[in-house]
């Protein structure tokens, strides 16, 4: 029962039905006929909706909420129980594979976007896979490689999306990832699947294994693991009835994860025949979700949205071989396909289109290049297809570089060069160079990867059908080099160093204030909008309200994503200049306005202690920022907070020269003892010497006091102690 | 006997005389009369060479060597036997406060040279203590911080410097370090006291603590810590007898750290009198080091050096009121003090001075700088010294900001606006910015702190009398941001993490191409080299030998610092795109040209491998890159080297299925295995699905073999693997 029936399934007995269990995150990849497990057939047609890439562009709970349902609704229809995802790694390095299935590179956006997704999978009564659990950053040996890093980046960075989803949407499976964290791996440890995700999270439901992670079944069992995926023929059951037998698992465990599968299905039990669903409103819905995913980067001159009547040549093969999905497990077999070029025609009428590359390697390039340029020049705006093919951006292994291919770059100098206008049209998972053509062109259009309606969505957007409102919830740098991760990734030896700590993406650059093409937040619109009064107060010791009213200037409609971030108070330890606290989007008619109103947790202030192990909120004022993006702040306002405030800890002998002289009561006891028995002279000369005292300030008393010529008494030591307690 | 007498000698007892041991590195400090310990008391007189900051900038084991005679004499002089230095810790951060008494950011040059320091020391029958072992990086809480560092930073960072001092010099005695590393303080960390210094390096002398750096005596002597200093009354002496009493030492332990002390009062032992030490010698040897050690950054329309009959104005109070120490323990009370304007107008006659600025707080700065900007107009050349006070840089607390004091960059920019020329001449310990102001000045003279006749030396160099030979020994970033531990440094909850890596200094700045105001090794001459005919080529497996000819091609006599880095063969693991592998200072007449040869052993072409724990070359084609900086490479030429050759390891079921498919013999034999089950159809389709390989080429084969659908019998497996071995 704890092991999988197959590559898709679970064994039936003792009561519980066979369920099954398939990809996501962005559609359902059901196998038909016989499953031949890592794809190798095709999959029953579903919807491929944006990936996660797009849908954190979209900094929209609610139509993730939507995708969610839609999702569900498919799954249900396909004899699905439970689909694997959402996947909500932190994007550590824009190289990492999968980056195109995971949200950001913040853990607030993900982990509220993720909540939504839960919400909207599982209220068809399909289950939702939470993945993958945790710090799976890389593909680079994720199956043997350990993520070291320390508990301040674990909490802050790595666990909140987690802790945010199994909170506040109650997923019914968590997927414990392939690698191991701290040497310990994800399926064998018991502090992060029982201690943390149960204990402090309070999480109800069944952990299963990401597909053959699991290295030792029995430890794996105690450490929480319930369900084993896939089955390994009798090899997982033998090992679990040995370890009972043995007396190395107590029998309950066993009954504990049995439990926990018959109550997954009781949760995923089909309350209602799945409706026949309606795939024409769920490529609608692709569309519009992409639509909302795309985010307009650059628009110089105000080049877009394309209009009627312009010439326009419309170039690269992107055009009409659309990429809108990554590599690997993630793989959906698309219901129908939106072909940019011919939305295009349709929204604008007559086009040139010259492909200017093509990925067959018999092609001509030359000429391509040549019949592009052509165009171009003959063209009033030239709208330049490049980007990213699926086999450049996969799960199973990591990018080494951030360029497009050397033919696309080719190709948008060869257009920019000669074209009155030019457009650049990305199709990436990832994050990719804009550079050395950035400042030469005038719009561009990250695009990502969309969908199967990501033709359509395009199309949408230049032609202004849709006003952009995607943001980035990544940053985009101008250079490999410049990323926080750029010589600890993916790591070596099998342990990839964390050395950057919290400091990740938009924390890194804001904080080490390193230049980037473009800041995580950043995303233009066709109409432009204006704040007014940012009003910000403490609304308890450690939370704050804030408002701000926020104005569609323009004359199209529009919608903007309102981002405050948090500016903490000083601290004792090394904090990010800002964190991304609370966001909202607003649509918004022309002239119209909204006031927006956050309020602001313990959380959006708090760093996590180490020592203490707990949340902490420093005392004093903290800034409450409103960007435009991580590095465009226009308005700011302080929020002097209580916070937290500890009772001083009492001396001890460990404490230093430096605490003992600064403690209220015993600094001046200390000095007197001190000094009783100094000559005038040594305490004239001590007094002239700062230096000399700030060499033994960071001395443990219990040291100094033992020096020739100090040498306090181990009773005044004790008697000063008890003073300071 | 194992524990201090008081805070500068040790117990007579077990016919082993008192030893002396005071404070180093660049002075003996020895205190007369009433030793008050903290240094509230002057010392007594001493010439105060150049400190390690200055000593490292020479470039020049000989010159160094010269020193350590001279602080050796001194020393005996004084009735000293230990002189605890050279300080040879690695410039991890430019904000060290004990930077100045460091030599470099690169290891070699610091084991190079401090080689020679020790060398010149003990043939003088003086001992010298190297210290701080180890990774003494920082003094904020240095007491308590652990540095947490990755095994291959310390072996190749942290370490070889120590490494080549004890096996090349045999140091008689090596000091511990107060921080701990991963973990364990240095004091009773048998790994690096024992296993390491006396067991893999061969160290046969004694291990004495930092001062008062020892927490448990009786871990400490267990760990390899001989004696402890300074003395702690009676109780480090009960507390080891209580502990043989107990058997939680063994008494062969006891007996053998006061064997060691008595071998070191042996060698310590004065084999003839002091000689009566010629002060007016090593004032001129001081003044010789300095002159070397100063770096020439930039001299623009040979703005230097200055000539007789130029109109010259001196401004800038450090130029009647030198800075050429660092504070702290390193300290020195000096015979003599060169004041840089008296030398100036020594050797160029009449001379206009202002002060600038005061350190005398009631002085009208305004007022000053008025004056000053007056002097500078009126002239041909202005000189503007400026730097950091004593009290700036210190032992006892780092650094937080990398800026010149306010009024001096204030000095700068209203000389730099009016004056016809504008030299600046730096003092300072630790590495300043030199902006905003670099490209307004013509002349930035690099003086760092260089002892007492830092003000003759400084004359030299800029009149002409020395022509300038120095090299930085430590990169000069632009900004504190650009640093490669800004965000790690220095640590927070006693923890500093190292997430660096081995990319210190310009290893970091060339490996992640980020740029610098000044690379480490640039330095300017008053003539011009130039170079001819490098040639590199294999001397063994894993060793070459490299042959160059330099030629001086201007006018004066001057010194090169011929630079050979290496740029390692392609590699498993992240390496630095080159590093510091010899270099030897050259001094041609005009004209004239010398052949310069290096033999390259295996260390400059090896890393670290963490897990077989040993150096390994890697077989292929590294390049021996001539540099005149490590920015800067003039000619290079490739050496193919055999390297390290290790029998592929036998496949085991953690190895990847990659390893399992790419092995010559079991890749084909497993691949028939797999197939025998598997339709045409789908084999057709496997063979076009190279990303779904690539999915699975990460994962265990133990893993692998159990999936649905693969299913590899154990004992084929077996077989396999006998196969592999």
């Amino acid at each position: 029962m704890l092991s999988g029936r197959d590559f898709w399934s679970t064994h039936e007995g003792d009561g519980i039905r066979s369920l099954v269990l398939v990809d996501g995150p962005h559609g359902v990849r059901r196998q038909g006929g016989e499953a031949d497990n890592l794809g190798f057939n095709e999959s029953l047609p579903a919807t491929c909706f944006p990936p996660g890439v797009a849908l954190g562009s979209t900094w929209n709970p609610d139509l993730i909420r939507e995708v969610g349902e839609a999702l569900g609704r498919e799954a249900r229809a396909l004899d699905v129980d439970v689909l694997l995802g959402p996947a909500i790694n932190i994007k550590r390095s824009p190289l990492g594979g999968r980056t195109f299935e995971y949200f950001s590179e913040d853990p607030l956006l993900t982990g509220v976007l993720a909540t939504e997704y839960v919400h909207g999978v599982q209220s068809t009564g399909v289950g939702a896979s939470l993945k993958h659990f945790a710090v799976n950053s890389q593909e680079t040996e994720r199956m043997r490689v350990s993520a070291e890093v320390d508990d301040r980046a674990l909490r802050e960075i790595y666990l909140p999306a987690f802790e945010r989803v199994v909170t506040e949407a109650q997923p019914v499976t968590v997927m414990s990832s392939y690698n191991a964290i701290n040497g310990v791996f994800s399926s064998e440890n018991e502090w992060l699947l029982t201690e943390l995700l149960r204990g402090e999270w309070g999480f109800d439901g069944l952990v299963v294994s990401d597909w053959g992670a699991i290295k030792d079944r029995v430890d794996a069992l105690r450490a929480g693991l319930d369900l084993e995926m896939p089955g390994t023929g009798d090899e997982g059951r033998n090992a679990i009835v040995a370890a009972v037998r043995d007396g190395r698992v107590d029998r309950a465990v066993v009954d504990r994860a049995i439990d926990r599968l018959r109550r997954l299905a009781e949760r995923t039990a089909v309350v209602a025949p799945a409706d026949l669903t309606d795939m024409d409103a769920h490529h609608a819905l692709a569309r519009r979700a992409a639509g909302e995913a795309v985010v307009l980067l650059r628009n110089e001159r105000d080049t877009l949205p394309l209009r009627r009547g312009q010439r326009i040549a419309v170039l690269g093969e992107l055009a009409v071989k659309p990429q809108y999905q990554g590599g690997g497990s993630s793989h959906v077999n698309v219901t129908r396909l939106d072909i940019p070029l011919d939305e295009l025609r349709a929204a604008l009428g007559d086009l040139v289109y010259a492909p200017g590359y093509a990925t067959d390697p018999a092609a001509d390039a030359a000429m391509l290049l040549e019949h592009a340029r052509a165009a171009a020049e003959a063209a009033d705006v030239a709208v330049v297809f490049v980007g990213l093919q699926e086999k450049d951006q996969s799960e199973g292994f990591d990018r080494t570089h951030l360029d497009l291919p050397a033919e696309h770059v080719a190709l948008i100098q060869a257009v920019a060069a000669v074209a009155e206008r030019t457009v650049v049209v990305l199709s990436n998972g990832g994050v990719v160079s804009l550079e050395p053509w950035h400042d030469s062109v005038d719009a561009i259009v990250e695009g990502w990867v969309l969908g199967q309606a990501a033709g359509g969505a395009l199309a949408d957007v230049l032609t202004g059908v849709v006003n952009p409102s995607g943001r980035l919830a990544e940053s985009i740098p101008f250079r490999l080099q410049d990323t926080p991760t750029y010589l600890n990734f993916p790591g070596e030896n099998e342990i990839v160093r964390h050395g950057e700590g919290v400091f990740v993406g938009y924390r890194w650059y804001t904080t080490a204030e390193q230049p980037v093409r473009y800041s995580f937040g950043h995303g233009l619109s066709y109409t432009t909008f204006a704040y007014e009064g940012l009003e910000v107060s403490a609304s308890g010791t450690d939370t704050a309200a804030a408002r701000v009213t926020v104005r569609n200037e323009g004359a199209v409609a529009g919608a903007e994503v309102v981002q405050l971030y948090v500016a903490p108070a000083a601290s004792s330890v090394r904090r990010p200049v800002r964190e991304l606290a609370a966001f909202t989007k607003v649509r918004l008619e022309p002239g119209e306005s909204a006031v927006v109103e956050f309020a602001l947790d313990r959380r959006a202030f708090a760093y996590w202690d180490i020592v203490k192990e707990r949340w902490f909120v420093e005392p004093g004022t903290h800034r409450v920022e409103l960007g435009r993006s991580s590095a465009d702040i226009v308005a700011s306002a302080g929020v002097p907070l209580e916070g937290d405030i500890d009772k001083p800890a009492p001396l001890t002998l460990e404490s230093t020269v430096g605490d003992w002289f600064g403690h209220p009561v015993v600094g001046p006891a200390l000095m007197q003892e001190m000094t009783a028995g100094a000559s005038a002279e040594q305490l004239a000369a001590a007094s002239e010497n700062e230096n000399m005292l700030k060499m033994v300030e960071s001395m443990p008393m219990g040291q100094f006091a033992r020096f020739p010529g100090v040498e306090i008494p181990d009773a005044a030591l004790e008697q000063l102690m008890a003073l300071s307690g």
